[in-house]
């Protein structure tokens, strides 16, 4: 295990971003109460582009400005149980945990500090790529609690899971207007929103 | 009070469609915990049409085409603290109630029947219009469970209220597919989903 690392060279405009980006249901789960997600592979919302390759929703664009990713450790414990190489190989993968002997895992590094204090840190450390926020719930409110989400990319899939995982965890959030949110629709009915806070935040 | 009189002169095809329009915030919610919706009015969702009159999302349209509006007791009483005259005037207004002695208001019926039952008796007297499922969470989460909502036009705002009444309300609701969902994105980040049961409903 280490401490986080990134070293504190604040650079105002510089900072590395905190962006979410996840999808949810039109009920506003990120996930059923036991953190699967497979009802977004469901065949009613397969999606093609116009040269026939499956529609990706700016994931590889997104993707490759991606510097590290950060997420709890209950994700982590989601996106093991996928099975397979851990997805995000190559990048700086953070997973919070209260942990005291995490796993070995050589494509992470498991951190016991508070999520705030690291991404304040971490945002400072410019040239490195932004820092998606993978979630879950609970370290995505953490972090929108703390005022440290930048942009916001939430994919809104037409299903109702009637319950779940709530995209900012399930304890309280301040009531936060998204002005300036622009949304994208997709033939299959998925909903792509970004807000990006303005003005920019030079923490 | 009344109880419910739609006659029974069921006609397959012919059947009256219950609608549900209704908005919602990015996280699912209708209204705040005490039912309030003016979130709904801020100036940040402010939005013309070409012509310069306000957009009505379809509002107006939709209302032409309702025979009648069902709603909560709950509703009904954060409907009546608006102020004003009753919005639907001139529409059969139902209410449903487990209040022994309701208010003496000459804009509604008040009902203290199932409203699964009523609806089903509702949709077999043709002619009379679209019922209007108006709200709020518990009796749209009835109306879900008993399969009886034939078209959804539901609006997302992009505002997360953290807290409040859910669209469908508390009880648990079975998870639903949205399959063929169309999704409508506003300038102002609103978007418009509308979902239509198929095959038809004929109950």
């Amino acid at each position: 295990m280490s401490t986080s690392d990134p070293s504190p060279k604040a650079s105002k405009g510089t900072e590395r971003l905190l962006e979410l980006y996840a999808a949810i249901s039109l009920d506003g789960f990120l996930a059923r109460p036991d953190g699967s997600v497979d009802w977004l592979e469901d065949p009613a919302f397969a999606l093609n582009r116009a040269d026939g390759s499956p529609e990706d929703y700016g994931y590889a664009a997104f993707y490759a400005r991606v510097g590290s990713t950060l997420m709890g450790g209950e994700t982590y414990r989601v996106v093991q149980g996928f099975g397979g190489d851990f997805p995000y190989i190559g990048k700086d993968n953070v997973v919070f945990t209260r942990q005291a002997d995490p796993p070995d895992d050589p494509h992470v590094r498991f951190v016991q500090e508070d999520p705030a204090a690291w991404v304040r840190r971490a945002k400072s450390s410019p040239g490195q790529g932004s820092i998606w926020l993978v979630g879950g719930g609970q370290i995505n409110g953490i972090l929108l609690r703390a005022g440290l989400i930048d942009r916001m990319d939430v994919f809104v899939f037409p299903i109702l899971l009637g319950q779940g995982i709530p995209l900012f965890g399930k304890a309280p959030i301040p009531e936060t207007l998204l002005a300036g949110a622009q949304a994208t629709a997709y033939p299959n009915g998925v909903v792509h929103w970004r807000h990006e806070r303005t003005p920019p935040h030079h923490a």
